[in-house]
């Protein structure tokens, strides 16, 4: 049996296929296809990915069971109503396709579907949990405007703050300041708003990959970057924790994890686990799931809907496939 | 001797023409004419604004001895250079006419060009000061992305981010909440995000607006929006203090104070000045200047340049002439 799987996010279109033992047979990375772009880019990605992953695994579509997708900004009804429009524009049929936001489908991947939460800590942030009686919650994932605490786009906009409060004396002094000047090849801090505002027009994704700069001058010692790390851990537990205490999970078997190229920071997965582990103790901490992984959402989700069972080693099959490790 | 005095922000373009005793002739309100919009717009509203308030005061543009302008957003020397071009195009003989920054003419309607400190707190915000040796500087004014403490624009994202934390249970309960839904005419929080992001587009200026309500709500004692104003105060005196603390005038006669919108709310007023006064025993402070009064800046730069005296006098009689009371 061929299931495709497919996630969607902010950066790339990522398509795998396998079948129900978790042998991967071909993955292809195409371009974008979130929400916010045009209906034709989408389409020509969408279809891209599909396509590139059939021929590399040299699969046809109609040997194919089951697409399973994991769709990033997937907020409104109407994102919905396009969504599906994309998928009959690609020309598949619908009956073979399952659609889910991302949130839900990190929960999936996290989980595999049994009571717990978790939380993406990607460009934006936000966590999703079910508890045993099937009641579902999401938190954070207030966007980049009012919230995604926790997210590379919050570190990022820390990061710049903590360097205009250094130069104007605001704050304490921080190697960030000289190690973001070169990054965008500057020699003042004020040229900074150029490149933000003008540049860069504000742009999320671009404004995020400060980020990296964050975690390599905490690993340098820096305080300040160091702070903003922790508290992004603190952040992405309490999104978790939320979820746990309002769906009174925090006497059960809760299966808690993360997700996302935040978690490849060691301070913000330290202090992730540590703030998950004072405030509830019997949680079970799985993950985090970095790169490609994410695309173990999709892939639970469809060997659910198959009535295919889940088990440690099928996932061990599916990450080896991609080339990452659990 | 007739001067033309032209405050140019981000929600309107206001003129008003007056003779070196401080008595004000006529005043006339265009639309916005920040750098940020089109040159076409620019050109359009600072006309008007020149001809409504001429006409207005009965005066010819010959009669006009010196044009002094305050403007916002002129932070690059490409915005320097846009903004002779439009003086050019809206046909005024440039050697009548100077331009400021903001930010200066802000510094010089509180301190009247003695040594000091002043700072704006309207959708944006920033400090600018001069010492007796004539040393200036600004802090603050990293703008909305980045930095903008304490401005109606950073207690309005301060707002939100409290609100989604109610709703998710990661934080404190607030009238906010009720009172923001209210405000977007909604019944949801997670409604907000589509208003946010998607009607609104992610405006500052229009999401700005929202920090009206948190005044509101602390004066109906609200914990969440007395802290998110009080600690805006504290960030306001703070830009203010580095500023003293870097030019070396902790120990000066030193004449600080604020201008804008922001210091409508007595809860910011109030912590401002606490905080001023803790950190700078020896400040005179004066202000804060609201609303139209902001347009003493570049009034005090005219006369300077003129060679005339400026007296609490003549200042009152400008914001009597504006119908405001200082």
């Amino acid at each position: 049996m061929i299931i495709l799987c497919i996630d969607i996010g902010k950066t790339k279109t990522l398509a795998i296929s396998l079948n129900e033992h978790g042998k991967v047979f071909g993955k292809f990375v195409a371009g974008p296809s979130g929400m916010w772009l045009k209906e034709e880019v989408i389409v020509k990605n969408v279809r891209e990915a599909i396509e590139g992953c059939l021929r590399i695994s040299n699969i046809q579509l109609n040997d194919v069971r089951l697409i399973s997708i994991s769709w990033a900004d997937l907020d409104t009804p109407k994102d919905w109503e396009n969504a599906w429009k994309v998928i009959e524009k690609v020309g598949i049929e619908k009956d073979k396709v399952l659609i889910e936001h991302d949130a839900v489908a990190a929960y999936y991947a996290i989980t595999w579907g049994e009571p717990g939460v978790a939380v993406i800590g990607g460009t934006g942030s936000i966590a999703y949990g079910v508890n045993r009686y099937g009641e579902r919650m999401r938190s954070s994932g207030w966007g980049w405007l009012i919230g995604d605490e926790g997210s590379a786009y919050w570190i990022a906009v820390r990061a710049l703050n903590a360097v205009s409060r250094a130069h104007d004396g605001r704050g304490k002094e921080t190697i960030l300041s000289e190690m973001i000047m070169e990054y965008f090849g500057i020699k003042e801090e004020l040229e900074i708003l150029h490149k933000i505002y003008k540049e860069l027009e504000g742009d999320p994704t671009e404004i995020s990959k400060i980020a990296k700069i964050v975690d390599k001058a905490a690993s340098l010692g820096d305080e300040v970057a160091v702070e903003i790390l922790e508290e992004a851990g603190r952040e992405l537990a309490s999104a978790i924790l939320c979820i746990v205490r309002k769906l009174n999970m925090a006497n059960d078997r809760v299966i808690v994890g993360g997700l996302g190229g935040v978690f490849r920071s060691n301070i913000v997965r330290e202090s992730f686990i540590k703030s998950i582990k004072e405030n509830v103790s019997n949680a079970i901490l799985r993950g985090p799931l970095i790169g490609d992984q994410a695309i173990l959402g999709p892939v639970i989700i469809a060997f659910r809907r198959l009535g295919l069972t889940v088990s440690e080693k099928i996932v061990e099959a599916v990450l080896d496939g991609l080339g990452e490790k659990f």
